[in-house]
């Protein structure tokens, strides 16, 4: 059994770790932390798990992490990369599902994020954890970065188009039309979060920048090997989970012939949780709900130069605390899938 | 026409009276205060009223609200309160959207809002702004207490049954289980009412005691001339504007043969704001979307001894800011529907 | 494992028979019809299973259902009734979702249900399967008529009232004021629950009458023993899974000094899907969705003689398709909670 | 007063033209039709208008629509070609909401909608009736056929791209990636617009091809006087109201100085029912809910190449009844804004 431990289990990507981790044959829940609420019962802050999590939430520095063989970091960005160092001198692989570890260059860090590195020598060991793209580099990480939920939807969507030797498509002009339920804004208290303001009623947002381009661009140029640019505009759906990305790139002439149907079931072949459907497919985000699968559609309206690429995902499990327990799964030898076979919640 | 000053038009009630009043043909928005945002165009934060209203918030202490005829307060509670005399002593009317001069014994006020009564004398001249119950009174009056949403449901739901000179159900046992849209909680950052926590769920909160339950009964109280007593149960329902309460009397043997469906047609024939539905209709919340309009149904399944009354109205219109326009019409001896007779917005 | 046949798979309690039968592992999908879907595989008509169920829909006469162990009707009624007897003879249980074998007396099924009832001699037989009261008859039964997803809640929410040797509350005037997620409406092509219609909206229905109101107070005499008297007013939320039921009953003076928290938590403790919450509590729907818990708070507001009983449960798990694996789990012999231990998903 | 006629009045588009109609100042409701619900009040099928439209429904035979100045058909494809001879004959003018007066090529119509084009010479002299590109045209016109919701917001927010002389952008390359509430697909039994399967869900439908596409294209190529091309992806939100359009297009080297800030605003100055928002702005569907306005908001993401257009309307206004109510205004000489500035419903 893995000794999980986990920092700051009150928001919503520590809420889905716990539901899936109460239900993980190989995992035992063995910490977790908040400051706020030390000595609170987990399951009275979420009577979801009432009858499946007995911990109560400990003070940080009550909290014995570094008796676990790995900790999940669902806090805000700064916190892991504060308590890295620590844990991993211990022995204890660390997950953060923030940004402390996603983006390399520290400059750029600093700029989206508006706070120095900490520790440049651990990021720069840190594994990018998406694991359809470095499954290997997984296996042997001491320090994961797990990807944003939007990066998560557009780096496998476009992945196959890039990864072909030679471009297929303008790979300078890549657009991702994104679209994204409200919790992954988080469970913070704000006002336009609010049913009374977000429910129905649909907008764009961060159209100027959003702190997930610069990281989806790094993947996409790890993933080509080229430099690629891409425009990002985020909105905001009236709804609590799911991330529908409608991606669009442009054929290269040379690549009108190319069968992007096959060449996508074939790139994703032994990825157990992307599933390309049926060509003239429309995927739905509650096909996904509450389930660590991806699913995609490839579409080239009226036979055209403009492929239009459709990608769903939970944005809490394949978008964040899915993907964490998927990395977890190969860091411990277990099978990628082991304790995220669930079948999506529909209606 | 009547010069109107907002005191805290930043919240959903404020800012619906911005709505009604900027279409209002006998009333001129003058003065809207926030200190938060002095200068600050009102159509900067409410996009929705660009080209309806040009007013800029100003901080209180610029604002000259004793220029106007009258002041609405669409505040936290106490607010009202600490500024009423010297509005009156200006010759400036002030209608109180809060709590403040709604509960007359201080006692109790104190007891549920945490806050001694700072004006017991002005508290005592108030009139509560209902206007089916004390028109006469409104029209004469120089400062208002606006019922709560859910007490202006309650009391128009149950008048009828208390004002037939003797007593026609058990009034010791009346009971109100009703159902409000989020928005009533306000546009305030707060956890629980995220669309993330809100939507998809449905919960009842506050039963063990809820503020509207001491003004509702002195309410009823008031309506029947006869103590009265009540059990009320709010539920927070996933939608943005509404309450439905349904309200439960048992028949004394004696009222079994009364006519309910006349008695409570004949009841609100002269209210302009009151809907009785035919025998047997649902009313739907959406049908007075952003309307002023309160429907009624009286049910009495089987045939039996229990009287099943639902009564649906929007919480912003009639249950806050278009029931303060209609006291303000009264008060200035407009025709009481003047601004007023918007279609509701259905779908 | 237990050879399972599904007669009616394309409507929302089919799906979610599906969804959990996919993951029991004692149970193995064999058959599920569909006359209008012969031939589809299952999963192109819900995407949440692929991967999941590998099964086609067959039409019946091609559908081998006397080859499986048991039958799960989730039909229009009528459906069950006109198959159980051949089932029956060919040795295999029978566990209808519909109302075919919930009400006793053919009378009140045929005034209420419109048709005759067309086999009184198995109706006679069957068992109404709710776990909690009927637990060691569902052990042995042949066939069950599953409870209704409203009279769950209801009937769980007063038992432990109706069971103490003398009456405690006035039973003859309780009240059930229940709200439903549209999913409880099926999944039928009707105006009404469109979600242009049925969000953002809230309304009361069928307050003349409703098919759960006979099936209930039948379970409720079975339960006390003694006649009763319900008055029941379903109301439809804007939201998609879910039931929550706010019971009231008026103490009897003798009941006065009942510590019901005690009396409640008492009577459930050995019921696996019932969970009494601390007191005080409010529950929430979302704290159950897609499980098959259900959860109960007791109050007592203002320490007064009116009981509220508030009941939340997913209306197609514990109201449907999951009561009838707990029921199938009972037929065989499983451990109750077999396959069903699902973590609620939040948010 | 004019006086109008209604044909089909049961759907979306109708009641939101009543609703819009009975509170026109120059207009008079005076028939409005359907067979099937011959000699209802239009108020007891949509209690949203009880008091505010006293009228009847009639049989088609029996309703006098010759004896109006004006008929609106909110009707499925195909009837008001049926009928438009006859009402012209008899001097009405005809403003149709459905697309039978949209595409000028009768074999695109027949293309796209399934059936012959009965009244080519109608048809030709049919005016496009989106005013703010056909104001002088839809002021003499006898005929209006009326934009569908999407080609609105996709064509007024190209337009000040294609209208400056010489290409700004690729035109051969446009993307519309749209946004819309499910009231779009109208008041129709179905089962993929019910609350249970679209509520909390987000999807893309018709990328291979949607009747929208061909009537756009045709209105931007009138618009730019050249050969547009154009990828148009249509996605449904779990919201009632609104279309968001999110609209792509690549700068040529040439116009890259242009001030597309300036140039939008400029465009519109004159368009009463067009707001161009500041730079930066995300638009809400919310702020412009129940109102006849457009708003438009320009992008040009890390000052690249590539515009972004965001672009809000309410579906059933702007891009349906509300913009008939605007051509209406122009057709019979009044102000092109009469009975059309509602505010906006918000939250």
């Amino acid at each position: 059994m893995i000794k999980v431990g986990i920092v700051g289990g009150t928001g919503y990507t520590g809420v889905e770790l716990l539901r899936i981790l109460a239900a993980h044959p190989q995992a035992r829940l063995s910490v977790i932390t908040s400051r706020k609420e030390d000595g609170m019962p987990v399951a009275d802050m979420f009577p979801s798990l009432r009858g499946h999590v007995a911990l109560a939430f400990s003070a940080p520095e009550n909290a014995q992490l570094d008796q676990c063989d790995v900790v999940f970091f669902a806090t805000p960005h700064g916190v892991a990369m504060a308590q890295a160092k620590a844990l991993l001198d211990a022995g204890v692989k660390v997950i953060d599902l923030a940004a402390d570890f996603r983006i390399k260059d520290t400059a750029v860090f600093e700029q989206w994020y508006g706070m120095p590195h900490s520790c440049p020598d651990i990021l720069a060991e840190a594994v990018y954890g998406l694991p359809e793209v470095n499954r290997d580099a997984i296996r042997t990480a001491r320090v994961i970065g797990l990807p944003g939920c939007y990066p998560t939807s557009m780096q496998l969507g476009f992945a196959p188009l890039l990864t072909q030797g030679k471009p297929l498509v303008n790979e300078g002009a890549l657009i991702a039309d994104c679209k994204s339920g409200v919790s992954g804004a988080g469970r913070k208290a704000e006002v336009h979060t609010l049913l009374a303001e977000a429910a129905d009623n649909f907008k764009a947002y961060g159209v100027k920048g959003h702190r997930h381009l610069p990281e989806t661009v790094q993947g996409l140029e790890a993933i080509a090997g080229r430099k690629i640019g891409l425009t990002f505009v985020p909105h905001l759906v009236p709804m609590i989970r799911g991330i529908h990305s409608t991606l669009y790139a442009s054929l290269l002439p040379e690549a009108r012939n190319t069968d992007f149907q096959a060449l996508y079931e074939a790139h994703f072949r032994d990825d157990p949780f992307v599933d390309v459907l049926p060509a003239g497919s429309h995927p739905e985000t509650r096909s996904v709900r509450a389930s660590n699968m991806l699913r995609i559609a490839v579409h080239r309206p009226g036979g055209g130069d403009l492929l239009v690429i459709l990608v769903v995902e939970d944005n809490l499990v394949k978008g964040a605390a899915g993907q964490g327990v998927q990395c977890m799964n190969l860091m411990f030898g277990l099978d990628e899938t082991t304790g995220l076979r669930h079948v999506p919640i529909l209606p």
